[in-house]
């Protein structure tokens, strides 16, 4: 409706897949650089996971299909083909995307004959990204009629958000972002205030895409979600996920039990989106999701545009968990590609999945 | 009682103070370089509460008083007076210690006579930074109590806290910090947990303090106070304060308030700890404290060891409320110098102030 609005990203993605290649925007360079890093081999998949160069549960998940097409370009032997899953599958313990998009991939590669492994991986691969894509699409729709609703009268809609979980962490239209992205495209008025998610500092990648896609936006500390939830400058939260419990439990980025408190507390509705892969039927509760604990220099060396920022000593002591768990209780929906369900129905998605 | 700990800090002040003559450790090169400043007029003394390199309520209320008898040490007519008062009084809006101190020492220098008003002012000055000092020196005793019950068994307590209370903040011995040192000389195994406190990164303040006083502690995120709290990773909540109103509700720094939620909702004690002159009686609740929003440059800029690292783009929007309010249903109670108070009883604390 508004014509100086920018086009939505409808077709960005941070990874491209070719038989026999893939590459990724190195997310550890963004948003001070944008370059592209072509993988050549299983372990510099499994480094691209670990390192972050590749990071978001969904993108996770699509990067480690790829890894296995890499694991199997010169040997499709089941050894082979173990050695990849198993490669990949120790490279981060709380996206379940990731042993989701794997077990997937190794049931469908192991009847397949060796000879013909290499081939089958690189199609299985491109059809977990342009799953996920349309799942996230899909999301994006779903949870752009959330946001309408609160676009009553005309006047735009205050979101919050946390971490990145746009199209930089998926394979494309992102989760959190999708519907976002999805309003913008339908000319509803948006502002989004978008935390820094130290200690990796994730929202600026947020603030990126948004910018890109002209989506007007404010930076906080992590620390102010609370004073603008009281002051009622928020209408919305949206948040992705990393590992959704059967019981609807959510991880995701540390910091994100803080906001759905927040939210709780100043009656905001608080919402989380992600692709049905994030649910983990097996895990009954947010108690049984393994949480990382990554290294602590990611928060001593604070990095920057033309330089990084050594804000602690090596040896001052850090802890640093990469996720929190948000109770169920706390999560007013979950916005995925079937649908918006309470969290304690998000297990009843998984009966009718095709996987 | 372990010989190995180093002495509490009982005699450290980020200020000295003599006649005529004003120096503050320079909390804006902290904690990477330890330098002094002197300063030599009301404006200088303005500029370093502005640009915080003083910082913490009570340290600006001491300045403040110094800052009134620098604006009188060539002229101590009435209009000089209230020259130097109005010219601090702006420095801050939300720290009610800075207007408490100039309320008071107004009224206590107007009857003096212009001719002896620049010694009574240094004399004044001198006082209250003393007071400062007994009355952080006195919470720390009552907090100290509080810490000892949970220390049964002779484990170590974990205490989690936010920003940075201890004597950096004050005249001496910090508030928030004072229980921690004082039960530290007790012999009392302590560990604390120092959230960050984006974007001016205060908690690298309080690891500085915590490391010289060789008190254990670990530098975390403030995304990751949720988590810890969570897992019963923490005893005990002590924050400072920068003004508490008449109802109990507290105005600390940005982030205090989800501190207070995960606190409450982990059945975790919350604590703050001020002396009286942080009761602001006139100011009914926390919705009548004004918060400070400073410029978006300390959000974009953040400071290291060897540079600083420009994480935004100048033109890149940024919030950056300084503060928010704990409301007092959060607060388990109010470590004063008079005492233990739960937080909706407070005011009642000023029926017998000296003041």
């Amino acid at each position: 409706m508004t014509n100086a609005t920018p086009p939505a990203p409808t077709n960005l993605s941070p990874i491209r897949i070719a038989d026999g290649t893939v590459a990724i925007l190195d997310q550890a360079l963004l948003p001070f650089r944008e370059e592209w890093l072509e993988l050549h081999d299983l372990e510099q998949a499994a480094h691209a996971i670990r390192s972050m160069q590749v990071r978001g549960a969904p993108l996770i998940g699509v990067t480690a299909a790829c890894g296995v097409a890499l694991g199997l370009q010169n040997d499709g032997s089941d050894a082979a083909l173990e050695h990849a899953v198993s490669t990949l599958w120790a490279t981060r313990p709380t996206a379940v995307n990731l042993h989701w998009a794997l077990a997937r991939v190794r049931s469908l590669l192991q009847p397949v004959a060796p000879a013909e492994r290499g081939r089958a991986a690189w199609a299985l691969a491109r059809q977990v990204a342009e799953e996920d894509a349309a799942a996230n699409r899909a999301i994006g729709e779903h949870g752009c009629q959330l946001i309408e609703r609160l676009a009553s009268g005309g006047r735009a809609v205050n979101v919050m958000t946390h971490c990145n979980a746009g199209w930089l962490a998926t394979a494309g239209y992102g989760t959190a972002l999708a519907p976002i992205y999805a309003a913008q495209a339908r000319g509803i008025g948006l502002h989004v205030y978008v935390s820094e998610t130290r200690p990796r500092n994730q929202g600026l990648l947020t603030a990126w895409e948004l910018g890109k896609a002209g989506v007007p936006h404010t930076l906080i500390a992590d620390n102010a979600a609370g004073i603008l939830l009281q002051r009622g400058a928020v209408d919305m939260v949206i948040v992705g996920a990393d590992r959704i419990a059967a019981n609807g439990d959510v991880a995701n980025k540390v910091g994100t039990y803080l906001k759905g408190l927040a939210a709780q507390a100043s009656s905001v509705p608080f919402y989380v989106a992600a692709p049905c892969s994030t649910v983990d039927g097996q895990c009954p509760s947010g108690r049984d999701i393994p949480i990382e604990e990554r290294d602590g220099e990611e928060f001593r060396v604070v990095r920057g545009a033309t330089g990084d920022a050594r804000i602690a000593a090596a040896d001052e002591p850090v802890g640093n968990p990469a996720f929190d768990v948000t109770p169920a209780a706390l999560v007013s929906a979950i916005i995925t590609e079937r649908g918006v369900v309470p969290p304690q129905r998000v297990a009843s998605l998984l009966d009718t999945s095709a996987a």
